[in-house]
């Protein structure tokens, strides 16, 4: 059928079985032209037609509910749920996010962009359904690589005890982003090597009935399996095999780089775009080899996403047995580095800023009232980085700051940053975080410090009077900005690198009062909790005029990157407006 | 022998096997005087006997390293390990911690007490010890309870890829802290059943290798069993069925309430003082349980602490399917609070304050990007709570606040609070977190508004000028002396309730301006992050002084209360002399 005629599922369910194969790849055809365009999650979506399809096809959506973990291969469902115009038509392209998203359709039922969490949501609506008398499918669909975060085995362990409708489907396409790693993952390729029938089954010693599909890309067989299992009255698990990258060559062969990828040339798979410029993943990870080889006591771990800290497959073979994937683990990963540590090797966790919201706890009781000297690298911390609401950056000064223990360390620059990077590898003291900036990848301009131990030195970058602005991380650019702009009004500011988010230079904060009535404080998160704050509470009972710039405390979903600082007033024209007017 | 002798575990490995059994006896007897008079964890420690004198007997420690989850089942393995006195005089009582704690000893690994951490934290002691070429047995020791925590799934998934030395013993005593909850517990069960054979085995599909001791209470079989899993070249799970209580009748007859307990009659198990006063778990159960009588779409969660809630046995039975315990899964009862909000249900999760830390990234993500409408009722968030550095009621204003959505309430007496419960389990626009109050249960001395959903406003409970006062919650009562003491020095203070704790009530802070000078901001928690910091960065830029009072940014242990409040200037006379310091 013409896809374009598909507003909703009711809209093909009328199509016979075997015209559904040709509906599969039609879909996948526009898929990809869009995907080539645009860019976006290829193979997990490439993986899940069929199975989309089948859903759809089998299941009385909306009313039906089905919740799609992580979200990201949720593109073809977007297709079939009155949103065909999106992948259709380019001018298009940007109407729907890569997410579900309730406010598009009421066919998706929450927003989601971390892992793990739907088994969880879906146990929470089925027991909703139950309290209320009703009665329709529930229906969680999990990736395998999701299986290894807690939430996704707290779900499963309390979903299991259900005494009603509550379908779990387990799409298995044996990666994560890259490979996955647990021992649960053993199970899994059992569970496929004896087509579902191996002795112990992880999901059967939870309390799953269990079914499985051997070729979860073979459209038919997955509409045989989900008629089994709707409107059954007790939990069960359709384990299906999907093949990641299905039915498109370059995806299929090269699955780590077509999980998300950049437009790319449909022909070649290569990417439109090569973008060579200096980044701090880069960085990060040629300085952690070179560490991890001058001492066998090093190790750098993630949570299954070593590409974001550099490590291509070779640089992780490299690496060896150095290198720490705990799969999608951030809890793990944080308290695993805690053990490290306790045990005399020195472990860095690199960690996306939005993923680390997942080891609070473990941040607090495992690391620091242990005192355990890890070393944790926040990436993408900062508003410059990635902009869909799921994803947000600002959070994690607030979130590590206000911990007791830790040292937070917001480098300006790369040689800041090496230099934060071997201190806090070399030093047995404290927990270390360090908070890689955002935005354009700065140099410094004169030599840089080697010893960070004298903890919370702000320093003086430019000494003037009147007003102080003090710039941390991303940001202190924009504090120099200012300078630049007040000088022009005659006024010689103050420009400071705090360095430290942790704590307060209380020494120099007091010398300010000498010849300053103004003190700016510019951050790269948001204000609430934030570092600006501090440093208002410390002036509050004296004269000292405090304005803190940052994020207010609100969600922002796929913003344009200057509406939101000019929003927030984190402009350099802005700042010294308010500057000069308060100085007045 | 004599228990005054062991200095350490070398002083009893010398015994014979048949001479254990009376060891254990005499540990038991010992410790069941203690607990008599000073309280503590009873039916972990007793279960736990056998296995503690088996492990140290068995296994090198302190150069094989034993971690315990939870460690609230440690008091055995104190008195093996050089820490006897404390248990056989009474004097020295309370000179060891309810948990292990390396600043006591080297037996000591971690500073331990949420649950669920163990497995992660010996996984890092492995990796650690693996990376720098040592040779040591590296256990952890993790009751069934504790399995339902993601960290633990987690922390069991990365283990089991370990390719070396790695022990996982499993105390299943067939409880939490009340009975288990997850389909996990249906695998536990099979396994004892079945003296380990069961065909689906839960350890097995994570890879391990698996011993079962049907009676963990026989000191020879634990011996056997440990002996055999001495110096493994693999991950093994060993598992351990024990009886909580064992060897005292009514911690055998009575698990829950012998979980902990305070000073009770050694021979009747009655406890020495009832606590009859008013307290804050019953008015919320009773309060619930009239909700859920009303409503059967309204439904209580809990993580396994169905007590603190006041949902004795019997209230839960009463609560019938409308009281939903997830076993110790915060993770799991908040993301599944937001999907019951979605179906149309009407959840309320309570939860002490320092194991919201858990589940800090589904407060973001599940509930508040998600907008529903889940009520959060945070137990012990007060530093007149918990004093163990574990277990600090301290940092939820910090976690919370600064989240994006969620509507904070800080009640300051049983009216304000039944009022703000009643209006968050009615609403359907926000996720409403109410902190209960600590201290002394207060009442209202007039009338309490019902609708809350005028959001951020603050009440003036007394006018005055000069100085204004803003005790929150438990420390309004606080704000009030503060003011009852400048009055006697002429000076007529503001008192303010802010009542909400995510929000200012800017009107309000202006509308101080007039004829105010200074601010005062009292809360029940770290002032880093807190709610005093969002005042004095509002006043920041105005000449408005601002001193905010709260606690700093330090863990404490076992503190008192008296003395950590006036080291914090947390008492009526400092703030007056704060006060008028700043006044003149």
């Amino acid at each position: 059928m013409e896809l374009s005629k598909i507003k909703s599922p009711a809209d093909f369910r009328s199509l016979k079985i075997d015209e559904l194969k040709d509906l599969c790849d039609q879909l996948r055809k526009t898929f990809l032209i869009k995907l080539s365009n645009h860019g976006g999650h290829v193979g997990p979506n490439l993986g899940l037609v069929e199975a989309t399809v089948a859903l759809h096809y089998v299941f009385d959506t909306p009313k039906d509910k089905i919740v799609y973990d992580v979200s990201h291969q949720t593109y073809i469902h977007k297709m079939l749920t009155g949103r065909i115009e999106a992948f259709l038509d380019p001018a298009k392209y940007d109407e729907v996010t890569g997410y579900t998203n309730p406010k598009e359709s009421e066919y998706d039922l929450f927003t989601i962009g971390h892992t793990s969490t739907a088994v969880s949501l879906a146990s929470g609506l089925a027991k909703g359904r139950d309290l209320q008398g009703e009665h329709y499918n529930v229906v969680a669909l999990v990736g395998d690589g999701s299986l290894s975060g807690g939430e996704a085995f707290e779900g499963l362990d309390e979903g299991a005890t259900l005494d009603s409708n509550f379908i779990v489907i387990v799409n298995d396409n044996n990666m994560a982003i890259a490979e996955n790693h647990g021992g649960l993952y053993g199970n899994l390729a059992l569970l496929r090597q004896t087509d579902g029938k191996a002795e112990n089954n992880y999901f059967k010693t939870l309390g799953y009935d269990y079914i499985y599909v051997g070729d979860g890309n073979d459209v038919v067989a997955l509409i045989e399996a989900f008629r089994k299992v709707k409107n059954t009255d007790h939990p069960v698990v359709v384990h299906i095999h999907t093949d990641k990258g299905h039915g498109y060559k370059p995806a299929e062969e090269n699955k780590e780089a077509f999980h998300f990828s950049g437009p790319f040339d449909l022909e070649s798979g290569r990417p439109k775009f090569e973008d060579n410029s200096e980044s701090y993943d880069e960085i990060f990870a040629q300085e952690m080899l070179a560490e991890m080889k001058a001492d066998p006591k090093v190790c750098v771990l993630t949570a299954a996403t070593p590409g974001v800290l550099g490590f291509s497959p070779e640089r992780r073979k490299e690496a060896g047995r150095q290198f720490i994937d705990v799969g999608i683990a951030e809890q793990e990963a944080a308290a695993m580095a805690s053990g490290i540590a306790a045990a005399g090797g020195r472990p860095c966790f690199g960690v996306v800023s939005s993923f680390i919201q997942r080891a609070y706890d473990q941040l607090s009781q495992d690391i620091s009232i242990n005192g355990t000297p890890v070393v944790l690298n926040i990436f993408y911390g900062t508003v410059l980085g990635m902009n869909d609401v799921t994803h947000l950056g600002w959070f994690d000064i607030a979130l590590i700051s206000n911990i007791p223990g830790w040292v937070f360390l917001a480098p300006t620059n790369v040689e800041e940053y090496l230099s934060m990077q071997r201190w806090a590898m070399a030093q047995t003291e404290y927990p270390v975080a360090i908070r890689i900036p955002g935005g354009e990848v700065r140099h410094a301009e004169g030599g840089v410090q080697t010893d960070w131990s004298d903890l919370n030195k702000f320093s003086i970058e430019h000494k003037g009077n009147e007003v102080a602005i003090i710039g941390a991380g991303t940001f202190f650019p924009l504090a120099q900005q200012v300078a630049d702009l007040l000088a022009k009004e005659g006024i010689e500011a103050t420009v400071i690198n705090p360095r430290y988010l942790s704590g307060l230079d209380t020494d120099m904060l007091d010398s300010l009062k000498k010849n300053h009535r103004l003190v700016i404080t510019i951050e790269d998160g948001i204000l609430d909790g934030g570092f600006g704050e501090k440093i208002a509470r410390y002036y509050g009972t004296s004269d000292m005029k405090v304005a803190n710039y940052g994020l207010a405390k609100k969600f922002a979903d796929r913003y344009d990157y200057n509406q939101l600082l000019t929003a927030n007033r984190l402009t350099a024209p802005q700042i010294t407006e308010d500057a000069l007017s308060l100085l007045k």
